[in-house]
């Protein structure tokens, strides 16, 4: 078996307790709530992870774009969310051969959108279902709660072709839960009471609610009328989680393995990759520290600051790393946010105990359409 | 043949008159001012797009990883520039494959970089050109003009299995011609020429100065002793590279069409894609305007602001785009970093009034090792 010290770098490495640990610890959180889970598979990419939650319990996949649907589909889930609403004709031609397949729903916010999917389910025979999608706070995607989610329901409850499961929302505004979370939270949960209220009153019970990200997640059952949770980034945890509260640094299962390229500079190191390795996402707000912001957390020098970076350089100040390092030395670094920089890579590595046991091909990194 | 509005988006495309221009102007400019090119294939990653750099007169191409010589050995340059240090054992011996088909030079700024490369060219029976990398000021990499860069010179030069073939640097501490870009030009330029002509005392008479950026490309001439250049962005041009002054906005060849996928919220449009499509490179300090950082440019509404993004979605404010936009609608976006946009996408599209007239596949994208 090979070694991690023989991987080339840099490389991104995956470990496999710590995978094992959070899948399970989210399995069993909505298991005790009666939730159900269904993971966004866009922070991964890899069917054989997919399959391993529907495994541990997932009733379904969440995928954001309709070539994450046809890569996705190897996993075999029962159902299969696209959390993006599906715009032109080609797309939705290969969505219904997918539908063909599996239960395909899809989340959308306009009626510009449900008519064409309508149509393409029509016309290829199948029925897809919806989540209308609402505006929880984040300002993002969603109409507002109320009338118009009533209104937009009824239409897509209307249209042959489509079945009406009920409505989606992302609480992605809530960021931190000390700070005021707690309070945008239960704020957030009174909104969705009312709005799941007025929808019932109009003669539409909604099957779905679903929610949840993975910054909010042992706070999900806390939303009452909340069905099912969507959180992604749980199954590696990042640095942007850490900052989040909600896991430990101890619970990130994927860093990237880096080796030092150059000391030329005095108090800093370069190591052999940046913004296409890392992605350029600066630290989240609760994590931003002004004087130094960091792309990333050193395991090997915690007090390290990855202070800026190009395409293929990382600059590592290491006045506070409280130790030197040699050229060709290597460091493991825990990203900021892991889901854009799986999407970087081409292979991960599964490890354990300073083997590498497996590796997986990131088979949906690039399907952007 | 296949019109734009048939592709689906995300898009990443390219206008093909505005790149052979940007190809033209660059070879013309080095051809006269007796300057030679070695252009940086980061950018594009496309070995067809190399092939059409070396036939409009690059003495070579220019690549930053193992990975990307490999692919780009392709174009069939008559010298490739692996413009990093190489460590690992699986590394050399991968270099030393390429190094068998092609003069290969690697640029480095360490003993510890130069013997095993050494050793590996030795191993191998091969010879391995060498830059030595100086820092003209960014602070990233390379040694001290001076003592230190004619001592590593040095060495290099009684290492069998490599062959001193001069000097390299990066000038990217100079992003803007006003504000000061030109004095630190000139204070460089000065820096350089010290640099030759401590080297030259010592017996080293570098066969090659390499130089140059896209943001600088047009001043690369008034340096004394410079030889060649390495420019990559100049390609395709971008946002950042117009913030730097080094080209205008219809000089920019890319775009990635989008499609408008929601206006639920006020005085906003969704289009489908974020930082998995653009990257999420702020701009260059040269075109940020702290009241509204812009992710890119919209061609069809050049007052929008692209304010803020997530993996698959862009927040565009129009409150000051003069229009409003459907669902459905598609716009063109500028992005502020080509390079790493470029690396995001497998497939691009070469496009031509109105039609798409060729597609590349991406094929040195993912190369990190």
């Amino acid at each position: 078996m090979m070694r991690i010290d023989e991987l080339e770098t840099p490389a991104l490495i995956i470990d496999l307790d710590i995978l094992e640990a959070n899948l399970e610890r989210m399995a069993a959180y909505t298991a005790k709530h009666g939730l159900k889970l269904r993971p966004h598979t866009k922070t991964h990419k890899i069917p054989a992870l997919g399959r391993r939650q529907l495994d541990l319990g997932a009733v379904g996949l969440t995928v954001a774009k309709v070539g994450e649907a046809e890569v996705m589909i190897k996993a075999a889930p029962q159902e299969l969310l696209v959390a993006y609403p599906v715009f032109g004709r080609g797309k939705l031609e290969r969505l219904m051969k997918v539908a063909a397949k599996t239960r395909v729903i899809v989340s959308l916010d306009s009626e510009a959108a449900a008519r064409p999917l309508a149509e393409a389910a029509r016309a290829a025979g199948v029925e897809v279902g919806v989540l209308v999608e609402m505006d929880a706070g984040l300002g993002r995607v969603g109409v507002t709660p109320g009338p118009e989610l009533v209104a937009l329901s009824g239409t897509v409850a209307g249209l042959t072709g489509l079945r009406w499961e009920g409505i989606a929302f992302y609480p992605g505004h809530i960021k931190r839960w000390d700070e005021g979370g707690s309070r945008a939270f239960a704020e957030m949960g009174t909104v969705l009471e009312n709005a799941i209220c007025e929808l019932r009153k109009a003669g539409l019970d909604p099957r779905v609610v679903s929610g949840g990200s993975t910054p909010t997640w042992d706070h999900s059952h806390e939303l009452a009328g909340l069905t099912e949770i969507r959180p992604g980034t749980y199954i590696f945890n990042d640095r942007n989680t850490m900052f989040s509260g909600a896991c430990t640094l101890d619970q990130c299962a994927a860093s990237i393995l880096m080796t030092v390229v150059s000391t030329a500079r005095p108090a800093q190191m370069i190591i052999d990759g940046g913004s296409k390795t890392f992605s350029s996402d600066l630290p989240a707000a609760a994590g931003y520290d002004e004087e130094s912001p960091s792309f990333g957390h050193v395991i090997e020098a915690p007090g390290a600051v990855f202070r800026r970076m190009n395409e293929e350089h990382g600059y590592v100040d290491i006045r506070r790393a409280g130790r030197t390092f040699e050229i060709g030395e290597r460091v493991r670094v825990i990203p900021n946010h892991i889901c854009v920089a799986m999407n970087l890579h081409e292979t991960v590595y599964g490890v354990r105990a300073g083997n590498v046991e497996c590796q997986w091909r990131v088979e949906a990194r690039g399907k952007l359409q």
